[in-house]
């Protein structure tokens, strides 16, 4: 229906106009930068064709999804899943193109399955029907009871020689599978995790656990799709984020499955004797969940420049009041104009970039530990497993908490369905606690570390075996003489020395606590963490700081800006843990007492392009979904299209007057009809 | 439908069994501390009484209310709004009852109005109308372009003379009213704040603009209630929180309202000339709002305490890995005996203590200022009101990070809904932008503190005019003399001292930099930040110390755990700011190094009352609405519980056969049937 507002404008400068200005304003060049940062392995070709495709389904319209229920948010996300595969099918789409076209859709699909463990045999048998999805599997590890720690599941697989079967069951309900991903309402196939039992010393009646062994396992009938006899199995509830995931529930009843369902790539038993044979390379199974980790690191960057994108175009065409000191004529302030403002969003932005370069110097890692390990090589292992850990646990904290940073610095439309950032922010926060609880994994960094300079105490006479060993014993051999020497406001690469420096000075702490004094593992566990986070953050700067050193291809003015924002994450950094850096004689008191109003100076630098730079991202506007964050800047006509014309409330009248039960005008329908959905 | 799952237990020791030994071995009683804590204004008599009323009403059922859409949401939020309201008549509730109510059902009432600014001739018209919902009214202040700056809304009220009328109308699209609770769905009247235009100089031309004024407004017709003609009202959409609140957008074109439209406490129109008549106490406006403010400090502790309740109970019964140096036997480790559990649950247990007796110390001061200013004396309120502003911006600060880092402390269950913290969440994180952004109104507090600032610094030699009066010209005395000699290891006198010393010290920092250097207000923003959290850190000690150290009434067990919640409160503070109070010679290096190793030693002091301290909260279990938090400890069973009995998803079985374009099983319904609702 026509009306009067259709004609109505912004008050001026609008957003096209604002960002036509910021654009036009700075001499970076978002499309050089943006071949920088997303060329390499064919993203941004990628992105731009498969996005001309899926944004032109209406089934993926984004629209009104903010206003279904559960159930029928699951329904729509099954049925966007169908979509993504029959498209891939009909475009002969590879995975990297199929998985593009999952982020840009970003539904998270109840269609996730990656399994592992299988024997050759076993591989040959099940891949055909799962990649053809013509079985649908999930993976059943964690349990209502247990998540971390996988040697206390309760679910048990007891070996019954007689029929050469394994009997799964769940003696509690804590043994009950909890949250496993597309089991609760689609899979019909699972991986289950279950504690391999069998009898002790041949006898018949005593058993003894081999500990956890993955099963595969049909678990709902392929005609009828429901649970088979002896399994309950469903989908747990809802949730903070992932609505359109069936996270489930399952137990099984003294229910049978035959002796090929034991998955035995490293492990097996023998069907005529009961005997066990142990995994060969325990180290292997490091290798999954590394390359997990390091997809996570790589993804944040993505994650937190989209957030940031929103929040810098938003608050560089947002005006609120004139500057104090001014003459009050000309129009409101730019709120991104504002130090508090700069301060919650612009080290964000820098920080983006350090997650950039560090998610790809994973990637090259990853890779050449895997050549290694597969040419029987494994000392790489245990360097790419922590720093793996430690970095998972930094980056995911640093862009879930950006998110909500930028959310905030939004003021009151980022907390309106407009900012983009809700269902991002529900889905993003599960990634602090999946693959290793972040406070949890942080004891990998610190026992690698704690090992490597207990080593390095006692080899320090030999040539270093690597650079974390060359770091400890220049380390170990200054100890306790004079200052560092370091003038971080003056030297890049004193920077990057200051950062290993402190990292280097918290690990030997908690070796001296460990290993010389003894004291307990769960004594030091805030110290531990503490170590994690500063190695972790020294890793940001120092490839931030390589990449730039070493990469040529950049114009000088982008380069330039590169560099303050490689600073203005170091120093922010720094800042906000100052006294640790002081207590560890990486930085002077009078260097840190210059901080902050460094890095207020470096903000003002970098605030004529933060428009330029979050460009460079290539988020497009089909992904963000945001009124506040879309590139042409028009925040308030979005906004308002959104309540007036989408929202599907206003299509309803309701009966305001207390003392009547109607709550929609003359429907009669009492209040009293929605108790059957209670 | 009965199955084997309903014999099974959890793996023991159980919840019941495990907050039972928790409740017997510490010698706290939750009953004297809640009664200390909640008793003054018969909160927890009031609370069990109500209680036991809307527990009983299955329209206040929460069980199955997470998986509504909103517009069912919306729906029941109305309905449970009639019920309470109808309730408080049948009851005959105070007000305080009623609010009671709408606490424990915990739903946003899209009822919500609170009518200022009426003359008393308006008051006498419009509050028997108000009060007995007759009428259902909104306040409509901010605009879709402007929020904060309340001078810069655009929404026109223009004089016509001729006919006596105001005329209301929307110039821009940015002129909408925007975010009006109540006003989207619900409210047939509104006050409207518009700027008010009146002809310059008797001109009928020339019009000049007096600033935003309100005027209260039909806007729906009574029958209908469908919108007047020339207005356009709706709900703006879904939002992060506030899911049953009708937030409105609303346009006029050209509308008129009468010349009593008009709010005339403060300020007022001659029909006759058109002359403007000033308002004559503007300082009196800052009332409702830092009554607000103080209601937003009371009422985070509660939050708080809500969030902490089901962490700490949780986090004891759960159980992960044993002990690393132990000997593998006994049971897994309570996550709650891990350090690195305890840093991020312990310190907000201690703070929901110091936001309680902050909260308590609020209303006082609130109530007495208020009687200075109906007697005439206006000098305390500058001080209010700073304090308030200082005080919301950090107790929303804490009090929302604080859910969320409890919500993050639980791992997994964490993420799920059984946690009871989602909705409180969305909910809850409103409250760092509403009733003055937390980063805009710290520049109210600095304000106030560098004109005191500057008043101490000019009459240095006059007696102290107040508390502050007299610690600054102390400060200013001693400047530049040596080190304060605090010893805050030692001493909680010193504790308290040493945040006044930081605070005051950076108080001189920006008066300097402002007065004496001449620096842009703006660009000391941030700076101005820190101070206004650094003195209401030190409000938020010196309480918390003053209450424990006036209060008589407490047992000695119960009071000796209260000082360590306290020195856990002020060092882990004082350890997150370390390098500040370091460089303002507010404690000393050897004592900030000691800080670390005192917070875990207090935290293993509180460790074993924490249980019996959430409890003395008595947060009823129907208000937590969490399996993972509720007194009986049955959590595994309560989760169990939803996902198995009441998760409507489960009753649904899909076709996952990708090929299929059928959604639900058997039905033939195609996933094309959700497109009419995108």
């Amino acid at each position: 229906m026509p009306d009067f507002t259709d004609n109505l404008r912004p008050s001026q400068p609008d957003g096209p106009t604002t960002l036509a200005r910021e654009r036009a304003e700075s001499n970076i060049s978002p499309k050089e930068l943006s071949h920088h940062l997303l060329s390499a392995d064919g993203f941004l070709e990628r992105q731009s064709r498969i996005l001309s495709i899926v944004q032109l389904e209406p089934l993926f319209s984004k629209e009104k999804q903010q206003n279904l229920s559960r159930p029928q948010r699951f329904k729509l996300g099954l049925a966007r899943a169908k979509l993504l595969r029959r498209l891939k099918d009909q475009h002969k789409w590879s995975h990297d193109e199929y998985k593009m076209a999952e982020y840009l859709v970003d539904d998270v699909s109840p269609y996730f399955f990656a399994p592992g463990n299988a024997s050759e045999a076993q591989r040959a048998e099940w891949m055909p029907l799962i990649e053809s999805w013509k079985i649908v599997g999930a993976y059943a590890q964690t349990e209502l009871g247990h998540g971390s720690n996988v040697r206390g599941l309760e679910l048990e697989a007891r070996w019954d020689g007689k029929t050469k079967e394994f009997i799964l069951h769940s003696p509690t309900l804590t043994a009950s599978k909890w949250w496993n991903g597309s089991l609760g309402r689609i899979a019909n196939h699972a991986i289950v995790v279950a504690q391999l039992l069998l009898p002790k010393d041949g006898s018949e009646n005593k058993y003894v656990s081999h500990g956890p062994h993955p099963f595969i396992v049909q678990v709902r009938d392929m005609k009828t799709h429901l649970p088979l006899s002896g399994v309950v199995v469903g989908d747990i509830g809802p949730k903070y984020g992932y609505i359109t995931m069936d996270n489930a529930y399952m137990l099984f009843n003294h229910f049978r499955i035959p002796h090929s369902a034991m998955l035995s790539r490293y492990s097996s038993v023998n069907p005529n004797t009961g005997i066990y044979t142990k995994p060969e390379q325990p180290a292997l199974v490091y290798g999954s969940l590394t390359y997990v980790r390091a997809q996570i690191v790589h993804h944040a960057r993505l994650v937190l420049a989209r957030a940031v994108t929103v929040a810098v175009r938003y608050t560089a065409i947002r005006r609120q009041f004139q500057d104090r000191d001014g003459d009050k004529h000309g129009p409101e302030m730019a709120v991104l104009d504002y130090p508090t403002v700069q301060i919650r969003i612009l080290p964000l932005l820098a920080t983006a970039f350090a997650l950039h370069y560090t998610g790809q110097s994973m990637r090259a890692i990853y890779q050449s530990t895997r050549e290694d390990v597969e040419q029987g090589d494994f000392r790489s292992l245990a360097h790419m497993h922590s720093m793996s850990s430690g970095l998972k646990s930094l980056c995911t904290m640093l862009a879930a908490d950006g998110v909500e940073t930028c959310r905030r610095a939004m003021g009151g439309h980022g907390f309106g369905g407009g900012s983009g950032l809700i269902q991002l922010n529900n889905d993003y926060l599960s990634k602090p606690t999946v693959e290793g609880d972040n406070w949890m994994i942080t004891q990998q960094v610190a026992a690698y570390l704690i090992k490597k300079m207990t080593a390095a105490v006692d080899s320090l006479a030999s040539p270093a075996s690597d650079k974390t060993d060359a770091i400890f014993k220049e380390y170990i051999r200054n100890r306790g003489s004079s200052p560092s020497g370091l003038d971080v406001l003056a030297s890049d690469r004193d920077v990057v020395k200051s950062f290993e420096l402190r990292a280097t000075t918290l690990t030997y702490d908690v070796y001296e606590q460990r290993v010389l004094k003894k004291k307990s593992w769960n004594s030091l566990l805030i110290q531990l963490h503490k170590l994690s986070k500063a190695q972790s953050q020294s890793i940001l700067v120092t490839n931030f700081f390589e990449s730039l050193s070493t990469n040529s291809s950049l114009s000088d003015s982008t380069k330039s800006v590169m560099w303050e924002l490689f600073r203005l994450f170091a120093f922010y950094t720094m800042e906000n843990e100052a006294f640790e850096f002081f207590r560890c004689n990486a930085v002077t008191k009078s260097a840190l007492d210059g901080l902050p109003a460094r890095v207020q100076e470096l903000m003002s630098r970098i605030r004529p392009h933060a428009v330029n730079l979050v460009d460079s991202w290539m988020i497009p506007d089909y992904l963000l979904d945001s009124a506040l964050g879309r590139y042409d800047g028009r925040i308030y006509e979005d906004l308002y299209n959104r309540a007036h014309r989408l929202n599907p409330l206003n299509k309803i009248t309701f009966n305001p007057n207390y003392w009547e039960d109607e709550i929609v005008k003359g429907s009669g329908e009492s209040g009293a009809s929605i108790l059957s959905k209670l």
